[in-house]
């Protein structure tokens, strides 16, 4: 296991809900790091139109080994 | 875009789940305020009976447009 | 109702979702105590693996009557 | 029960002590508001003058259900 | 003075900075509220474009007296 | 002096005040734990019906010694 | 009204209640320091002895005008 | 460097603004303390009256070296 | 719009002022990274020499779209 | 792997520094529950005297699994 | 024992490490206070220079009686 | 000196101890950062086996200046 984690905080968007919403911005980590380890969801907002949530948005914080 | 926001704070209950108990609060919200922008969930708790969740039940806080 | 509560952390863990890891945590409660009356969740982390959530983790607070 | 409940924020004086500025709190917002369940104090305070405390004051959400 | 104030909470925004955002929502509030005792800034944030602040946003509590 | 402590978390209530609802849930606690050195409350809240307060509750942080 | 009021952290005891803790505690604090305006009480804890509180403790920031 | 740095609470006050206001209070604090080496503004308040702030409030810790 | 945000923390100086130093971490943010949407400034310190602020500080957070 | 963690609050003691208290606090915990598998250090605290630190107290929270 | 203590802030600096910081802070406050009874270390910090640490930094709250 | 620095959240890891991990996650920083004036230890945390810690974890805020 490396020895070092570096923590960075995305925010994920989504129509469908919450869960989605942190696994959208999960995905979009995957790409370029590699090594993640886990995610803790530190904030739950949307934004809402016509009385209605159009987009969820999960604040993660995503932590990954950092290679030495 | 109206120059001041109010944040109001709700309690949604649903017997299904935590969305639906923001979602709930939301609709419940639409109902006498216009313009609203976006909410928060700041709390997630739920009533318990026989070992069972009866009812789930989310904090929000809920923005919304003050006309002037 | 009993005149005091007492109240536990624990932390439940599911492949299937956050609000099942609640509910799993609350089953293992239950088998032992009697009278839970709610939860409250303070903490959503999950584990990942090649870029996927493997565990969802919900911490929880149980609140139950203590028999006097 | 009310499937929403709204919380509102309110500052109770009181000359004699800080559970009685609590009940003026609630007194206060009774008249106006129907379904009051609950209070809870967030900031506890008070006024001095010539070494003395003149006026407890307390800070305390109140919930009541919105009627829908 | 009256012996029950409310709090509310506001969000202000200003294209020329944080402390004409902040009066900007107490404005608002005197047009509706009387009796406004004081203000508390919790929250400083600002929408940006193009590397540029275009909205400087206060999120402030402001207190008032209830006549009763 | 043991050197080791233990903290748990009660909530007390009472329909006379928050000191009785502390005393309480230290009362309830001493009857099965030896060695209760201190209480912290961590958070005042009360159950509300027509407009009075029927039940104060006080979440305590209970610390006492384990025996090794 | 000075200018420049400044803060300061005291524990008051008292064998009575919290209430009266605080106003030990301010008692203390008004023999050496003119010009107290206010009190916030920010911790509520006690000592406790064979199941019984011996020693309420209230610690309070206590704010006073600073002459210059 | 002096080893040992002293941390004290104060709360300036300005009809002007809340920079002003962080700056009397640094201004009365530098008239007794020698090595004021920074000063962190911990809370943002005001006065209000007539709708319109009569005096800003900034609560600032400011840290001094302690000659020993 | 990126469904996918990223959140820095930056420290900004400035001789000026607090809203001046935000604007510097600001303007150095931007050189390198597209689609900068907001910030919130989540600390306000200043460094002091010969009992002037001689350096203004602000802790920000800054969010940014992230292209996939 | 457990599907359940418990999680309680010790509080270990040590003449000899902080490290040490966390593991007299650990060393104590495992001697009855089984399946450790984390702590977090939440509270750091001496008790004094005639200006020196006879006992270091460290305040944990001690994950363990739940046999079901 | 004294009713009333109060609690100051300082910020002990060591080349050797945090808990000789906590020390050379507690030693300070020692030479002009008696009576202290504890300290809780509140945050950990370390200047850092050439990518080593150089100066340690444990700010620390000191409660002590004071004599009436 | 740098007019704005840029904060990152590192997790080191130790068998031998928490001042080691935090010296480990600077280690590993200042192989790639420059300029690297500070950490905060924010989180302090490890894993257990068979009653005894095995790794030492430290979650620490490293500040460096950015080149602009």
């Amino acid at each position: 296991m490396a020895k070092v984690a570096k923590v960075i905080e995305l925010v994920g968007s989504s129509e469908k809900g919450w869960e989605d919403a942190v696994n959208i911005a999960l995905k979009e980590a995957a790409q370029t790091l590699h090594g993640i380890s886990g995610v803790e969801v530190v904030k739950w907002t949307a934004k809402v139109k016509d009385g209605k949530i159009t987009q969820y948005k999960a604040t993660v914080k995503v932590a990954f080994g950092v290679e030495s």
